[in-house]
């Protein structure tokens, strides 16, 4: 392997760059003093770090920001914004204006891959990401051939996310990403070793990584940045930085969060050789700077259209540049046969795999149970780059993220696990929601009539509470019919989705309708008379409610009955036709509210027992659902 | 240090020990294939750790199973349940007929301290447990000095949780919990290695673990424990068992759920030398066994009894024991002041913490933001084991489990962090919930109208997404009258609670009440007239809504406001006296929903920027909050 070590360390400018440094660190807080809102101490702490990266090593068209192999960088510790928003000032991607006006509504941000908030959610994209580079390279031939930066702080690897995804990437031997930790040894409340004796070297060497540990400056930065692009192994970058660098709060807790005065900028200022003025740097500097990743942005790009001239077969790639990431299933055919929805769901997440080559994914250990295999494809390995089923193991957490970061690549990933263990998945999901990427979630064992495990494994309000979060579309469809309607309406669009399953549901309806799904609410049983009432219910329990129905009819109340595939789908409810109106969940009560007040549901916990059991336990027989119907008439 | 190895190695019986656990392995699976429900492959090789432990080590009171005393065992794999209800039965506490009819509906078993369901949150629970035990310790002179053991499982160690609870085990060196780890090396989808290349012996020392790796058998596992019970740090014992011992699935994941046939469960009995007939037992085996523990039981209970007479001030003993976790507030005394609702909710918490020695708590990193920190007392540390506050860390999952651990020894313990983060500790939550314990989180910066932080800081479906959960209490307090209601009731009950607060509110009203937190909700602007309208809010926006009423009432409408600073407390809704009622929260709309079909709420994510473009932006302003109640009154 070429080592670049001594040529790149000769284009260093460590007059110009320590300038350059200074000037970041001064108009970052002048950002955070103009905004009344970011983190001084990181901002004098880590500018080394983000100004040495970016200078000298990320690999960026600034004339196609979207050039799909850019590197890539996630910045985990959004507290550390405001310097990125000044290496975008840097480049010209951002005027003074800009950078005053940030913070503000609907302010959108170069460079920003991902919109991170939660601690950990960044590192667990960038596995992500890294995991898809080696996809992607094996797929193009090595036309793609990016590298994954992340910069997180050493705070954020309490967190127990970070540990699940850094994992995975020491167990896929993820050797093209590198992360930078900016370790300040210091955290809100206390300093690091307050809450952790953790040897981190010991850590990362546990799990495959490749460790380099040094003091903060740029020549260290950066020869540290070289040698763990030439790793053989994915790399952590322990960057020993001071946090409020030459502030009188240098190394202390007190800065994070703290919004220095006028005259601590000014002394700050001082110290760092900068103008007194505010948003001032020296023109040298960012010349410079904006030269120095134009020229190498330049190199790379024509190396790539080269590369790219040259190969064979360009539709996957062209796929991926123009975001083609949806898929028809019109020439779909299923052979019903008497099979439960989980089984027909990976007939047709096979089909959609031989026939749309941007689905990929995996399972948290439960592939075979949640029937979400690709039997097609082999597993993904540090051996198979090409394979497209994804082993997360028992990690929850960072499964979610890493169908985040795979999505920013334009992969329609999925993962798969019970119901009641989205818990853990609830913070990448509210990732995925916000920053509204293609990814798929599939949850089985869908209510308390699960026979096997725990009470815990028994989901009641998990189904309300994944409806709550913005963007979700969460589906659950009664049987085949309205499960390929699922799927049409998932691959349709490239937003984020729940795809919630029986654990063995078999039946199948003559009056169900894929088209139903679009609609989110439609008539499954209907009723010619004038006088009537409405049931809404879906999955499982649908079938219960028809019968039910039926019941009610003998006893002469005629109803109509409706399925509800999915509610972000409901456009209004007139079809309702201002009928009294009953639903009807195994789920909590609130998760119908909105369409009514007459809910039946469950608000307890779930039990042990055959199904039988659990359905007159809850009150789920046919006769008494049908005498708590009666009595919700009577009210 | 006294090493008892070889005296206790010379009880060992190894032959009759041997029978003991094949014993053990035939009636486990004679309940699986009864129940149709478990783990074979788990129940045989898991055996030996459970059978030696409890024969050898684990103290019990068999004639009082709460003796506070007791050695506490947590078992953070359900699927291996099957052998402790064996061990109960080797015990006489449950009985043959018992065993057939576990897994059913209500069913209460004996020596299960905690009821887990989610892989990980044993592991959590075990390191509240084992703290409790050193403040407990320190706190009686000694008189408390139990171990706490858990039985997890390799696969288990994947999820992140462990991660971030274990690293908190040797950072406050709790070296009387010691964890038995089942080292099988398989999970349900794959071999293990397939998911995890991770060093065990260097992932635990990196976090002051000591390691022991053995192969399983009776001898070595009761030499690690006799080691592990001397260790100066937290141990961790890597026992090397073989899955589906003596079957024909041995060491595969085949066996992981499955159901064994009559006929392969003959074969195993007969390779292990057991008759053939279900659930039958060597009665030499258990009588030896149960006597064992009965003999040490009694010798421990009669040493702490000795102990106990000694103590000079009983008082906090006697209040654990006999449960007296409950406490009233009615001395409280607060000096309003203009101070925010964090800085008095401190206050009300120092003042308990002084005169209620059962609160404990701490935050994860955010004591200072959440203002949770207890000003009387010390950091709890490896050298200050009678601090009573605990700083987690950025550790939000472990946070939520260890406190659920701490509330099973009886404490009253907190945890704090911004509302937004409460995703993070959802599956504590679900815990806390399920087993009823006496825990409370605070959660602030309750808002889409905090101004710092990212958009993911800003929580809008998280409020109803908690309230969703069975059992769990959610508060959410307008003023210091209602916040004082919320802590009346959080202390004069011993169950779940969330405290939802504000970030600045300062607002304090004369017409707010303590007593309308027990009734859920109450009324906060009268009206008189006959025709009036009903507002319904909570919270922050409580404010704006009784500001809004004003503006109503100089155009005519009448109007009713009302607080609902605790929905699970409603009992009806007659107060409404069917008047027209409209709802308005910051949050999802859905949290309204079950009390009237008129919600105002946000059903988008947040945004960046100031508190008055935040209201304006979501439309909360007086002016626009009025001509959208105008407009539902004509819908």
């Amino acid at each position: 392997m070429l080592n670049l070590g001594n040529k790149e360390n000769e284009l260093l400018n460590l007059d110009l760059d320590n300038k350059g440094v200074n000037n970041l660190r001064g108009i970052a807080l002048d950002m955070i003093a103009n905004s009344l809102s970011g983190d001084g101490g990181i901002a004098l702490g880590t500018a080394e770090i983000i100004y040495t990266l970016f200078k000298y090593h990320m690999n960026i068209d600034l004339d196609n920001l979207d050039f799909i192999n850019r590197d890539r960088f996630i910045l985990s510790i959004g507290h550390a914004a405001p310097l990125l928003y000044g290496i975008d000032y840097f480049l010209d991607l951002l005027t003074i204006d800009d950078l005053k006006n940030l913070k503000r509504i609907g302010s959108k941000i170069p460079l920003v891959e991902f919109s991170g908030g939660l601690f950990g959610q960044g590192i667990g994209t960038s596995v992500g990401v890294a995991l898809s580079r080696e996809y992607l390279n094996k797929k193009t031939n090595g036309l793609l051939d990016y590298y994954t930066y992340v910069l997180c702080g050493d705070g954020e690897l309490e967190e127990g996310i970070t540990y699940e995804a850094l994992s995975l990437a020491g167990t896929w031997n993820l050797n093209k990403l590198i992360i930078l930790l900016d370790s300040n040894e210091v955290t809100l409340d206390n300093s690091l070793k307050t809450t952790t004796i953790e040897d981190i070297q010991k850590r990362f060497e546990s799990i495959n990584f490749n460790v380099i540990e040094i003091e903060s400056n740029i020549k260290n930065i950066n020869d540290a940045i070289i040698s763990a692009k030439n790793s053989s192994r994915p790399t952590i970058i322990v960057v020993k930085t001071k946090i409020g660098y030459s502030s009188n709060y240098e190394r202390s807790n007190l800065l994070h969060n703290k919004i220095l005065t006028n005259e601590e900028i000014l002394e700050i200022k001082e110290k760092l050789g900068l103008l007194p003025s505010n948003f001032t740097v020296n023109k040298d500097v960012i010349e410079d700077f904006r030269n120095k990743v134009l020229e190498r942005g330049k190199v790379v790009s024509l190396s790539f259209q080269k590369k790219y001239q040259k190969l064979e077969d360009k539709t996957f790639i062209d796929k991926l540049i123009n975001h083609e990431n949806t898929f028809s299933l019109k020439n779909l055919e299923i052979d019903y046969n008497e099979k439960d929805l989980r089984d027909l769901s990976q007939e047709i997440l096979n089909y959609i795999s031989l026939n749309f080559d941007l689905l990929i994914g995996g399972s948290t250990d439960l592939s075979s149970s949640c029937k979400t295999y690709l039997n097609n494809y082999e597993l993904f390995s540090n051996s198979n780059q090409l394979g497209r089923n994804i082993a997360f193991g028992i990690r929850e957490e960072a499964s979610g993220a890493i169908i985040n970061g795979m999505a920013l690549l334009g992969f329609r990933p999925f993962v798969s696990t019970f119901l009641a263990f989205s818990d853990y998945m609830r913070p990448s999901i509210r990732e995925s929601a916000m920053m509204n990427l293609g990814v798929f979630y599939i949850f089985t064992h869908d209510s308390v009539l699960v026979e096997e495990g725990e009470i815990l494994h028994k989901p009641i309000e998990q189904l309300p509470s994944l409806e709550l979060i913005p963007n979700l579309k969460v589906y659950r469809p009664f049987d085949l019919n309205e499960l390929i309607g699922c799927y049409i309406e998932i691959f349709k669009n490239n937003s984020p989705s729940c795809l919630i399953l029986p654990k063995d549901n078999k039946n199948i309806s003559l009056n169900t309708k894929s088209s139903g799904v679009e609609l989110g609410i439609y008539e499954v049983l209907k009723n010619e008379t004038e006088d009537y009432i409405n049931l809404i219910s879906n999955g499982e329990e649908l079938e219960i409610v028809l019968n039910v129905a039926k019941n009610l009819k003998e006893i002469g109340i005629d109803s109509k009955v409706f399925s509800v595939p999915c509610k972000k789908n409901i456009d209004n409810l007139s079809l309702l036709n201002g009928k009294k109106t009953i639903a009807i969940t195994l789920s909590s009560p609130e998760y119908f509210y909105d369409l009514t007040q007459n809910v039946i549901g469950i608000s307890t916990f779930g039990e042990l027992g055959t199904k039988e059991e659990l359905l007159e336990y809850f009150g789920f027989t046919e006769q008494v659902l049908q005498s708590k119907i009666l009595e919700l008439l009577n009210k």
